[in-house]
């Protein structure tokens, strides 16, 4: 299997070395010329760096653009002419696979969630893969695909790929301005944020086991409203709101249990 | 040193384990005979169990109240009898100082930020422990106890202990009402949750490296209107509500940088 890798950033980066065993990777393509060189290098064999849309193979099978969301389509628009037969993947969490519809006829998507940085190693083994195709037939391929690297693919439709989207900006993007909030409340007390790293942890272990629903602690899941209002009375503006409205749908949520 | 653990949950368990190599701990107090007998054991050596607070040996060094916050106070009234030249320790993260303060005179805390498991090892000497004595040299005497067990000892005052406590609410209690809410809607889209551990565990490595306000990424951080506008569109209820104040309150943050 021939495959041509379109980007050169982190995600670009992982999955091509992580497929680099696996298939033939022809080709790298990046706008910046350096990027693509160092990510061939990084593959090794006889992989050709290009910072030109028209110099790109023709004659690949798989086509897999990991760029930044509003670069794919210009892609897309400017290479349709190589491939109908070939399979183009986007590798975005947010596109749709709509963005393909209109200029070729094999196309799907192949999103990895995780978080990448192009010199910290992961196990790829373990990164959820999420795959859509335009069809049946494609999904299948599309599959087969993600399954050389991952042992976690799961089939989203652009729709179910957008609540994991939303579902991920809560545990993730959230979670982590709450802990910004709780460096700022240590601050104050001229404490380290990092004497609550071994709780955090402690509380992602706990949730790889139990449901979050079930290992939900504190102050609002005791319904202890004496310590609730003391704290209330300690916070001002943003944090105060945020205390308030997370301690009442924790209340609520208890309730309605 | 002679130490009495008045307690037989699961932080007297760990702090007694911890402590039975470095101190000499001579009696074990649980209203449940059978629980104080299982720490007893579980201990070795030659360690009474009681279940009766008159059988309390009177001749101890130190006394670690480890109990249920309410329990605190009706079991000093009880024993203060037994104490004026020992040291009176309780391990709550909550309860002030001052709960010793009418009925013994030598007294303060011991209070380790994790939570346990009575069945699951933890290394202790990571765990934060953080103190308070009555006077200075009481705290002295507080922190020589406490860096037996832990490389990691604090300060901190009642009101500096009840700031940590707000931060650890942000941090872990309402964090994990976070994933209680991707939980519901991975369900709706009939994606099981763990698909977001190894994202989650990714982000708290990395605030393990740089402070969480540099770590903060996701549609608000990026300031990108049209994912909020249609992940709100998508939401609703408390979902939205919370949805809504976190990104605005992410978006303020960037602003005032």
């Amino acid at each position: 299997m021939k495959v041509v890798i379109i980007g050169a950033g982190n995600v670009a980066t992982h999955l091509a070395i992580a497929l680099s065993s696996k298939v033939n990777i022809v080709q790298i393509f990046s706008r910046n010329k350096d990027n693509a060189l160092t990510l061939a290098n990084k593959i090794g064999g006889f992989v050709e760096a290009v910072d030109n849309l028209d110099h790109i193979e023709s004659n690949a099978d798989v086509y897999l653009i990991s760029v930044k969301d509003d670069a794919i389509e210009p892609i897309v628009e400017r290479v349709s002419r190589l491939g109908n037969n070939a399979l183009w993947l986007h590798t975005s969490g947010s596109k749709s696979i709509d963005v393909f519809r209109t200029h070729l006829s094999r196309f799907g998507v192949l999103y990895p969630l995780q978080t990448f940085s192009k010199d910290v190693a992961l196990n790829m083994e373990e990164v959820p893969f999420f795959i859509e195709g335009r069809d049946d037939e494609t999904s299948r391929e599309i599959k087969n695909i993600a399954t050389l690297i991952s042992n976690r693919v799961f089939y989203a439709d652009s729709e179910k790929r957008r609540q994991m989207h939303i579902a991920a900006v809560f545990a993730c993007n959230f979670a982590n301005y709450l802990w910004t909030i709780s460096d700022e409340i240590l601050s104050e007390a001229n404490l380290p944020f990092d004497v609550l790293l071994p709780l955090i942890k402690a509380s992602v272990e706990k949730i790889g086991k139990v449901a979050p629903s079930l290992a939900q602690t504190g102050p609002a899941a005791r319904g202890d409203m004496n310590i609730i209002s003391d704290h209330l009375n300690s916070l001002a503006g943003n944090k105060k709101e945020i205390y308030q409205l997370l301690s009442e749908s924790i209340l609520n949520h208890k309730n309605n249990l």
